[in-house]
């Protein structure tokens, strides 16, 4: 499929003259054809009138209309799944394989949304009758549902070119829901969100629904974005990006006439505690999946563990030392795009300089490509606590392991920490004393708590967390992974003394 | 017992030196005694200290035992009912057999949050058991249930002392969660509020609760309020009262450096549509209902009928007419106190002076005192739809009467209304077709939907929303009546890999 480099609008406009931007292969530096058209304030309204014109028509769907939507989206997608797999390839350096799992897992999830949809006990209904005879006053008859907000902005990631994009998590949450979509497509893979936006219209075409249920924007600024956010007839936000960012579009959305709800998964440091016999007994291998979890995708997850806190014992020296050997047997990778690992060798250089900040393993890297190695950093507890600037996120292959003096200082780290997406205790069963204390501090801090295991890997599932307290989102009732992600699109309607035919199906008797 | 116009705090700060203030009768206009102290900053801090710090005892109590304390609330509140009607009664001129009815809303409120955690339900667990054999990756055991936010800061009603104040249904909700509370007292019946706060006071001594558990700060002024919502260690906002207040609150919090959420019910204008063969089959009983909604407590409820909308066909005179012979047969009655009188008067002043808006009935009080009669005015749709002013609200005893030309014109009133807490139709079974027009539209306005009934009665049970688009609140996602209010202070955690013996009991097998 040849890419035209144009917005997916209800209204055909043409083609667009006016400023243009190109995406950039990361690992040889070329930039790539076409040129992709910079939206404005003009084509954001153009959008967001369509998908508000549209809203009615589309949450009137019955929910099998809504679902079998989902699952022609899927259809769409495979069927472009050669184009997008290439052109995803082309724009993020990111493997094949690695990228065709995506694939994967965003089909598998529009299919887990389509279930949850078709199935309806999302809704909730509750059901209270009248009693026209209580005193000293009747109760009415009500009854409680669930209705979609109105027309969402999506904000991609650019780590997750197809899952965290535009046929990604929140759109698919936000369609389940009842609500059109506005996409902001990510610059730095225009390509793969116009293929992934072509599979959207063209399986609303062949669902027979109205154009304004979908648009995708491209535009490579932050003013696109702004004006979106801004735009009067934009119900609820949906972001996965950089904690700035995130903060940007919230604070936009709050100061709004009618402010609007923003829903910003902006990452997190994700700190894992061993605990001395787990880490005696983990050996080399825990170090190495420890060095795992923190190089994949060349450390481009929000949950990547940026903390390893560790009590000084004599396994730890043993335990780094497994960790300094299979370190630099990872090959360098090429990141997502030049401003990111710009931003992470800058996040880098400033960590490394901080006081009682070491670097053990690895390098900043100083050439000029998209091409990093992961590195670990060594510092004490002591620091850590009167240094809150170690805690923030290093968005790379990097992570510091802080070596605490006693079980107190580490609980003293746990307590001292912002919010996070997960939090992560590695413990043996004769540690569990230590273990609960150390989960009731925890327990405040994370969406997801995870025992003996490393915090990347988000399973798309009813039961998964992907949210946290700020600074990890800026809503921490709600997660943006798994079935749950929903409600962020969800309000409650209660209707009262109804008769029957006004009623929709899943309230009536 | 007799008042000491103290703040309610965890630590014993002795008599407050410093700034004071009075309640003040209403209807007598007299200045009750005793003075009541100005929190200051100072207090806040030992309020929103001591709530973190027995978050952690309070949120790993047994539901169970939560449910008991909320159950010895009602139990202490009953032990002072003869003290809280008759301090209540001097505080807000509003009848003694009203108060004893808000009472006992108010315990059965509490009762209903008891039973509701006793049942655990709320807590909507979620187990995804582990799949050690999937390909090409394995699945962890996944276990989602709720957690509280944190501690709670509490901003009572004026217009419901006891049900929508201290012990009302957003401490009653936020204590159900599982978080503690800190009170702004309201400055208009500080005593009602000392009486309250001392009783859940006495409930948690009598439980063995620690008492950070609970704080209740005095004050007359923005300033405490406003330290309050800022202070670090508040995790979310739960406020009852005016569009500028709830807005103003909001904003504070939206700009911390932690952004916490702020659920303010700010009041709207509960639009009633009138379809034309209900209002001829009504007659004089609707009229008659209709003013005895709006002038219920003194036009003083969140859900009176502000606007009545009605199409301009033969019935409509004589239904205007007995509106005319009824409304005059009320009797003038005292506002809560001398601000909200002259809010009503200076806001009924600027609505009578609007073009096109005509005062039909009851008059703008010009007396010192605060006792105002109903008032009823009429304006077109023509009118209507170009000067937003009109549907603004007035909060008090008045309502508009808007004449449509058609029933088109009708929609297109229903279409320009902002958020609403509620929004009512009356209609014949032959009107079916309109009022399911009628509803699509009003379906994006409000969180209530009312057939055949006006709006004044918010019933509290789990069908309940009391809620609504902005700015009838600042989170349509939420209702601040009802089971379902507890959900504003839970957010989801997700355990990933715990052993049973580190399950909280709702997610062990």
């Amino acid at each position: 499929m040849t890419l035209n480099g144009q917005h997916i609008l209800a209204e055909a406009t043409g083609n667009h003259p006016g400023a243009h931007f190109y995406a950039v292969n990361p690992v040889t530096a070329e930039r790539l054809q076409p040129a992709f058209v910079e939206g404005t304030a003009v084509q954001v309204d153009i959008a967001a009138r369509s998908a508000e014109h549209d809203f009615s028509a589309y949450r009137q769907l019955s929910l099998p209309q809504r679902a079998d939507f989902l699952v022609a989206i899927t259809t769409q997608l495979r069927k472009l799944e050669a184009d997008l797999l290439e052109r995803a390839g082309l724009e993020t350096g990111l493997p094949r394989a690695r990228l065709a799992g995506e694939l994967t897992r965003t089909v598998n999830q529009l299919l887990m949304f389509a279930d949850f949809v078709r199935e309806g006990a999302f809704l909730q209904p509750q059901i209270v009758p009248a009693l026209p005879e209580r005193q000293p006053l009747p109760r009415s008859d009500l009854r409680l549902t669930q209705v979609p907000l109105g027309p969402v902005a999506v904000f991609g990631a650019s780590n997750f070119p197809l899952a965290f994009s535009v046929a990604g998590g929140d759109t698919a949450a936000a369609l389940a829901a009842g609500c059109p979509v506005v996409v902001k497509a990510h610059p730095a893979h225009p390509g793969t969100c116009e293929l992934a936006g072509r599979a959207i219209r063209a399986a609303g075409d062949a669902c027979g629904l109205p154009r304004g249920v979908f648009s995708l924007l491209q535009g490579s600024g932050k003013q696109l974005g702004a004006a979106l956010v801004e735009h009067p007839l934009i119900s609820a936000v949906a972001f996965t990006g950089s904690q700035a960012g995130g903060r940007a579009l919230f604070n936009l959305a709050a100061a709004r006439p009618e402010p609007i709800p923003v829903f910003a998964e902006m990452g997190s440091v994700n700190p894992v505690f061993l605990l001395p016999r787990a880490l005696a007994d983990g050996g080399a291998e825990l170090a190495r999946k420890y060095v795992d979890s923190v190089a994949l995708g060349v450390g481009q997850f929000c949950t990547n563990p940026g903390l390893l806190f560790v009590l000084n014992d004599p396994a730890l020296e043993s335990f780094i030392h497994a960790v300094e050997e299979y370190l630099p047997q990872l090959p360098a990778a090429a990141m997502l795009h030049r401003g990111i690992k710009q931003n992470y060798c800058t996040a880098l250089d400033k960590l490394v300089a901080r006081s009682g900040v070491e670097l053990r393993c690895g390098e900043i890297p100083e050439s000029d490509d998209c091409f990093v190695s992961p590195a670990l950093l060594r510092t004490t507890a002591e620091q850590f606590l009167v240094d809150s600037k170690i805690a923030e996120e290093v968005f790379g292959p990097a992570s510091v392991i802080v070596v605490c003096q006693s079980f107190l200082q580490m609980q003293q780290c746990a307590a001292a920490l912002a919010g996070q997406l997960t939090a992560a205790v590695h413990a043996m069963a004769a540690e569990e004393e230590m273990c609960r204390e150390l989960l009731t501090l925890l327990e405040r801090k994370a969406g997801r708590l995870v025992m003996n295991d490393f915090p990347t890997g988000v399973e798309v599932c009813h039961a998964m967390v992907h949210g946290g307290p700020y600074p990890a989102t800026t809503d921490s009732r709600t997660t943006s992974v798994g079935s749950e992600a929903i409600r962020r699109f969800l309000r409650p309607l209660c209707r009262q003394n109804f008769p029957t035919s006004l009623l929709p199906e899943e309230l009536q008797d």
